[in-house]
């Protein structure tokens, strides 16, 4: 028997259709460098309608890859709703990644245009040539004085937008694709995601609630995850459907302009990886604000940065997890109710777990060879393997061999996790990040965090090197705070009572700064190469 | 091109999994009459899956209906599961309807067992013939000493519980039927609505959304929507989906004891229809409560209501609207940011609409024989007509002539309402209680409104009764507060500066009570058969 509810589609569309009917007096501000920009959504919606007439006058083929190379502003959310609403796909390119990255990705997508914001167009500009499918390039002038390519492909987005006709809008089918989105490249060359409307209206339903990240009509949103990868984290879809504000940083990344947004604008809730809510800390510890919740994930959120926004902020990060592949929130780090009344320090412990994952996500930890489940006694570890209807299945026309999904039908992450009776995450590591020693396996997650205690320790990399007894040992990559000193005696002291004798570094390696990767993630691959022929001293 | 998402199906298995895998330790109070009982929901959930094996030695057939006949109550939140986990249909009888009503819903929907709280069963049994289709009577004892009939099909729930073994949830489609409800019967016979996996798990996400009733981990959720009808306006599922405890004030639906249940259990979040909460409200002003958010809907919410919560509880009243043809909450009149500096009786006008329908669902206002749009300037009226995946496509075996859908595939609700600029709903009136008056439309709603302002008036309901000249006039059925007295006179004063000249009450009748229906709604079809033979005085 058949329901005999209606066979109404989950689309973009009907996202687009929700803002534009009731929230039109909602508003979003860029923070563009050439001054800020303000508009509400009613105004945005007129001209993402425009913009779709743009996409079919450049002549954009029914499912063409629309490609976008800028930051968080009031057009790209434009973007975000004009190609898939006219059945065309999004495809967001990374502006910090290498240049070769780039050519690849855009090429493997086979993007037929690139809407490009003027800030970052020298970075794009050298590399049109090698991208072989891009027809146009479309300027979006932010401000900057960059100069403009005299070149018959160019073309300008307020220009072409005065002369579109805004189009009706029409997709039907649940499952057509909306968007692409590559993985960092932590590990290896990026991943193409293929984001469908269906997966894209779950997740925006899945974010907005009050276990993620609770938006609603009186929010004011900044997500400062970029919009250029994984999808901002569903808040350029998630507040605009809620009747949230928005608050785009755009160019304007620094720590200090950031802060002085989230107080000038009233940010309630506010999002992206560690190292920015680093920066941004001195920028408002003691100052007047409003926000409620500041989420944090894309690497592991360390205690330390979550108490002293705790202590200084008066609010402690809300940590999520998730990849590119779950569109990428999958859980998030909400205090559960038996820990309401625990003291700080098990407070603290327990938001530094990835958490319970969303309505919708189910996750398992396994043996990633044999698949066999782990138990859930928070110290066992596995493979963290999620499915639902925001995971992936397949990437976009992958290397050979590379597999996303178990035979069983499930998606695995590359992370390894511990999970505690009640299926709370806990990540203990990338699987290629652990140190497997003498046959054991060190995290080096819980390595860094236990040395970012320290307080002379600004950062802290732990990579496995090399080692003829024990196949590898953890090396410790340390980056002072300014004006402070320690010796690698000194860390290794600190870590005596903290972690398992074995565990203890081989060695302490003070660096100027940890690499990062594009989205500002330690890149432990560089660090790997880097220390490759390291010679132990003992 | 399609996306490269996981085909993973919406089920309320997997709402169920979520449950038992993640908030093992919240609870399910339920207040029945033999006393409070408390489970976690990991007791609910081991429950749930024996009930799952109770249907199969009951050997209800693959997708037979499950019927049950009982209040709030953590047994039904079993029933509410393991009927659909195991791909059969839930079927709620209303425990208020009249009996012949009861026989024709049990034998139009064919249901094959039922289950029936031991407080009602003396309303059931004598019934059980006259469905042809029941073979089995399951009675769940609640603590009354009500007699159990000795028969061969009369059997108890906790023995079949405790012989049962726990089943393996498995349902895959999510378009499979899930449940069916009837609707109240205002207007004729009930009809029955059949509810999907999909349309249940995505009602589920609707509601729970901060637009909507903004269920999360921490709060105490207390339906007092019967379970039995309108689906508890999704809060049986919502609330364990979040991770929300939840209270079940069972058969002691008295308004005190409701009080006490909001005092006591520190209830967080509750629903109800207006007359439920026209009753507890004594019991509630100036007491000490955790309450956030008090759900009202189901029959036009008085503002007097809304602004006595506001005063004497503290907090107004939130309206939603919806019917058991969408899920039945499809809109909230949560207030718009640009009123939230507005003065309070502004914020009461505001929050005594239907508000904004919830992502996900659509509407529209039109002429309901042309389906010409209605402009949304607040004054303009026309049908209310929605779509959306939590809103009905057709009945379950309608009467001939009963058309749900328009030909363009909108859901018509027999409402007629003006929208806002905004889109912001508000219900003018049921079409079938609109007054004709001279050619021109007299919303009965309005009418009552204003003469519930009146100090002394308790309740009014107005309806049409035939007038020679003008078609239709409206008669004024005054109930007054004890121990008040008022005129007609008074009555009609009261009203001359509220409403239009013509809208005036051609009399007013004192009655002793508003008629209701089964679930506490004005009955204007039995007002007006009472006076169907009105005499008017002029
Ligand atoms: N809260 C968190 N704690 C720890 N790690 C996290 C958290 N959130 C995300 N991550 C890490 O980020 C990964 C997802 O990142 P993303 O999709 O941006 O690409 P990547 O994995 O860094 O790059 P690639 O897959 O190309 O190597 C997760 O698999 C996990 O390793
Ligand atoms: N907030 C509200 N304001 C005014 N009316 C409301 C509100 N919420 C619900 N209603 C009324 O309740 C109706 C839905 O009720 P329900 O589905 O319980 O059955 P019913 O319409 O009363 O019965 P039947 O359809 O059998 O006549 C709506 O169509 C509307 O008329
Ligand atoms: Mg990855
Ligand atoms: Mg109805």
């Amino acid at each position: 028997m058949r329901g005999l509810m209606q066979d109404y589609p989950l689309t973009i569309d009907s996202i687009f259709r929700h803002v534009e009917q009731h929230y039109g007096d909602g508003t979003i501000v860029t923070n563009n460098p050439g001054g800020v920009t303000r508009a509400t959504y009613a105004e945005w919606a007129q001209r993402t309608r425009k913009l779709g007439g743009v996409l079919d006058t450049l002549g954009i083929s029914a499912e063409g890859r629309v490609g976008t190379f800028g930051w968080n502003s009031q057009r790209h959310l434009e973007l975000y709703f004009a190609a898939p609403c006219t059945g065309r796909v999004l495809h967001t390119l990374n502006v910090r990644l290498f240049p070769e990255q780039l050519t690849y990705i855009a090429n493997h997508a086979e993007d037929e245009v690139v809407f490009v914001d003027r800030s970052v167009l020298p970075l794009f500009w050298p590399l049109v040539d090698t991208m072989t499918t891009v027809k146009q390039v479309v300027v979006m002038d932010d401000g900057t004085d960059n100069e403009i390519p005299d070149d018959p492909r160019v073309l300008d987005y307020e220009t072409l937008l005065a002369e579109a006709q805004p189009v009706d809008f029409g997709v039907t089918d649940e499952w057509r694709a909306a968007s692409m989105c590559y993985t960092s490249g932590t590990t290896g060359n990026p991943k193409g995601v293929v984001y469908s409307h269906r997966s894209t209206f779950l997740h925006t339903m899945g974010v907005m609630a009050p276990n993620a990240f609770g938006l609603g009509i009186s929010d004011v949103a900044m997500p400062v995850v970029p919009m250029f990868h994984a999808n901002a984290w569903g808040i350029a879809q998630a507040a605009p459907a809620a009747g949230s504000s928005l608050v785009m940083p755009g160019a304007l990344m620094q720590p200090e302009a950031l802060a002085k947004l989230i107080i000038d604008e009233g940010v309630t809730f506010t999002a992206g990886v560690p190292t920015i809510w680093q920066g941004v800390l001195p920028h408002l510890a003691g100052k007047p604000h409003k926000l409620r919740d500041i989420g944090c994930g894309g690497s592991a959120v360390p205690k330390a940065l979550s108490e002293a926004y705790r202590e200084q902020v008066g609010i402690p990060i809300l940590q999520a997890w998730g990849m590119t592949e779950t569109h990428p929130v999958a859980s998030s780090g909400v205090l559960p109710n038996r820990y309401q009344d625990a003291d700080d320090e098990t407070k603290a412990t327990q938001r530094a777990r990835a958490g319970i994952p969303f309505l919708g996500v189910e996750a398992r930890i396994v043996d990633s060879d044999t698949l066999e489940p782990q138990p859930w006694d928070d110290t066992a570890t596995g493979e963290l393997q999620v499915r639902g209807p925001w995971c992936a299945q397949d990437y976009y026309n992958p290397d050979a061999g590379v597999e996303l999904t178990t035979a069983d039908g499930w998606m695995k992450t590359g992370d390894v996790a511990a999970m505690d009776a009640f299926g709370s995450i806990r990540i203990a590591d990338r699987t290629k990040d652990l140190i497997k020693s003498g046959g054991e396996w060190i995290s080096s997650v819980d390595l860094e965090n236990a040395i970012m205690s320290h307080p002379a320790v600004k950062e802290a990399a732990v990579v496995g090197i090399p080692h003829p007894k024990w196949d590898e040992r953890p090396l410790a990559c340390v980056v002072l705070k300014e004006g402070e000193t320690a010796t690698e005696q000194d860390i290794l002291e600190h870590l005596k009572p903290l972690v398992a004798k074995w565990w203890m570094p081989e060695a302490v390696e003070f660096i100027d700064e940890v690499p990062k990767t594009s989205v500002g993630k330690f890149s432990k691959k560089d660090l790997r190469s880097r220390f490759a022929e390291y010679e132990l001293k003992s």
